[in-house]
């Protein structure tokens, strides 16, 4: 008898029925002869209100004590989803992060998982209950006070329980069937992946994927624990994720060449125009924006003009960062000597994805021709061994993406996916 | 310098605006020297809403889940309560029951306190933070599940965390002035009670007064705990509950002989009508009514008229109880030979208490005097070393409070209660 952990984010919990919807899901994966732990987020839209009600009082809430607040959340969801276990017939028990043994550093907000100890899960299912954990939280060995871990917290403490109480699976639901070869929003022969290795998810969460946080991911390959990426809208088989010998297709016992697209509209481009282009200018600005806490993507310098020997600089960062970097910089104006800043939110990146990438040559040409056959212009390129990225015109991501489909011949015949809107934390 | 420990309900925390006027008030507290320990219910509705919540996936939830829910009440209050005082530029750190070292039994939803470990508490204000601890929440000393401790909790954590900081006084905050002569809703000459005993106190809040719980003025008895009773909308002074030596009348240097009125209209009385008149009858009624969790109040047996060896029997209990009663003594008709039940919700109970009594004869009489000549009918009594209750008809409660009120003489010359509506957990 095998321990399987389910984690449902907010969207699956959203209202009473939700909740009972996912208690059914849990009580057959029980009698189906499993051991069940459940993690799971705030219900809906309680952790932005509990923001709202925050800044209500307080600009700018101390971090322990907004951990406090938002930690609410999932003690509401998991005790009411509790409740709905029992009322049929199963028992369950609810746990918060620290009674589940969620040991973090004492980051406040963006707390690190340093240990887990599950003693008290591994006591409730060792009795016959079903274990319901709040995601997202945990405690601080050094402070003793509660932590929330971040982005991603919720999948990542899913992936971490399931490590430590050696479970078979962690199930992640939401409410996508899966991962796909493109967002089936904008590709609509979008088709389900059954399986991929965690280097290409990685990749494809990194390049704006949404379905996994990179942080879930990454834990689950350093311990090589199988996630099952599936609805709790449906019954359906989702996408695994494992370790890159188990993804092999079934025609060629080999990975494919081009596992999916990714695209992320999330971006935003600086360009530094007018730079004098001698030693340490360039890095002058970098350090700028690095000490701003600004995290970059792409840079492409073009040559400088010979006649002036000025060049220009641009850089992709998240658009929610802009307003931050562009201060930043601003104030570098006169020492660097540069002309002037342009600032560009309107642009997105589209990137193709996979392992079989690296051995076979010709892949980026296959991908620039396509776009260019769909009149889709490429302002940056960037690439890894297994990823080639582009930068376009916001307005072109959906016909780059749609090109790039066609072009690796991702698609199915029918539409299978079904999206049902919003995701979790 | 001093520990004060401050204890303020929902009412007074009811939203954003509520929390920074308490979040004030602490701070002013803390300004003025002390050291200062907060104990907080949960804000407004959000009890009954997390109930409501709750009931829509159960109707029945477990016990020990429903605690774990409805802690995240007091969780989101002390969390916004101590950003407020952050705000105002003081350091303050929020405690759940669990890690203010408020130890219980495992008695779910009505725990009781087996002792109180506040080392984190001492910590916090040794370093000259601001503590907030959530009332009405512990965590079992056996299972260590979060536990609630019913009605009057909050009240209840704040006297038990004074006792173990060995604070100089428990302030108890509502939104009234402190405690009346009576109700000032109903007797407009109502008089604030600048001091009175624990035992008074014990006696008033028995016989329905609203502002203490019977809990926790046990509680501070047991340990000799000052209580201050004001309201958290003004800078009043409001009422100290203090040992009976340290009551004393300004004029008399003794205790008064009536310190107040209260009454009650949240009872019932239910007659048995023909119970026949022989040994055992009478037990075999409240046998059934015991095993059934009832608190019964006062009962009344009349006389059995002799020519058919009959009598009825009367007793009060808290009408929300009554259904449950009725079902248990209708199981009893056969058996014990009753004719049969009535029920009566419209019954009230107006009591006069006062440590001064046992030494004042006559005190009965003139309370009765005064029913009889504002028309009041006596329906049941009873006493005890420091008060007189009567029932009378639900209608005629008002009455009886006005001419007890005026009968010992309790009122001031001008109207001084202000009530702002509402009462806190």
């Amino acid at each position: 008898m095998g321990i399987v952990v389910q984690k449902y984010g907010g969207s699956s919990v959203a209202d009473a029925a939700g909740i009972k919807r996912v208690a059914q899901r849990i009580v057959n994966t029980k009698k189906a002869g499993h051991q069940v732990v459940v993690v799971v987020s705030a219900m809906g839209d309680t952790t932005d209100d509990l923001i709202d009600l925050a800044n209500e009082v307080s600009p700018l809430p101390p971090a322990r004590e907004l951990d406090m607040l938002l930690t609410a959340g999932e003690r509401i969801s998991m005790a009411v989803l509790a409740m709905a276990i029992h009322d049929l017939g199963h028992e369950a028990r609810s746990f918060t992060g620290s009674q589940a043994g969620v040991i973090t550093d004492a980051e406040h907000g963006r707390a690190k998982i340093i240990d887990v100890t599950p003693g008290r899960i591994e006591a409730a299912i060792g009795e016959g209950a079903i274990a319901i954990v709040a995601g997202f939280q945990g405690v601080s060995q050094t402070t003793k006070d509660i932590t929330t871990l971040g982005r991603g917290g919720s999948d990542t403490t899913a992936v971490a329980l399931a490590v430590a109480l050696k479970a078979d699976v962690c199930e992640i639901y939401s409410d996508v069937d899966g991962i796909f070869t493109a967002d089936p929003r904008i590709e609509p022969r979008a088709r389900k992946v059954p399986r991929i290795s965690y280097e290409e998810t990685l990749e494809m969460a990194a390049q704006g994927a949404k379905i996994l946080h990179l942080r879930c991911v990454e834990y689950a390959r350093r311990y090589d624990m199988p996630i099952h990426v599936r609805s709790s809208f449906s019954e359906k088989e989702g996408t695994w994720v494992v370790k890159a010998e188990d993804v092999v297709q079934e025609d060629t016992m080999e990975a494919a060449i081009i596992t999916g697209v990714a695209h992320d509209r999330s971006q935003a481009k600086i360009t530094v125009v007018g730079v004098p282009d001698k030693p340490g200018e360039a890095a002058a600005i970098f350090r700028a924006v690095a000490e701003a806490q600004i995290n970059i993507d792409m840079i492409v310098q073009n040559v400088s003009a010979a006649a002036t020997s000025l060049t220009d600089i641009s850089f992709t960062l998240p658009a929610g960062e802009g307003q931050t970097a562009m201060t930043a910089l601003s104030r570098l104006k006169d020492a660097v000597g540069f002309d002037s800043l342009q600032y560009d939110d309107s642009v997105g990146k589209v990137s193709i994805v996979g392992a079989g990438m690296s051995s076979s040559p010709g892949i980026s040409a296959r991908f620039f021709e396509a776009l260019s056959e769909a009149g889709v212009n490429i302002e940056m390129i960037s690439t890894s061994e297994i990823r080639v990225s582009v930068v376009v015109a916001e307005t072109q991501v959906e016909a780059a993406v749609n090109a790039a489909h066609a072009a690796f011949d991702l698609g199915s015949d029918e539409i299978e996916a079904v999206v049902y809107g919003g995701t979790g934390r």
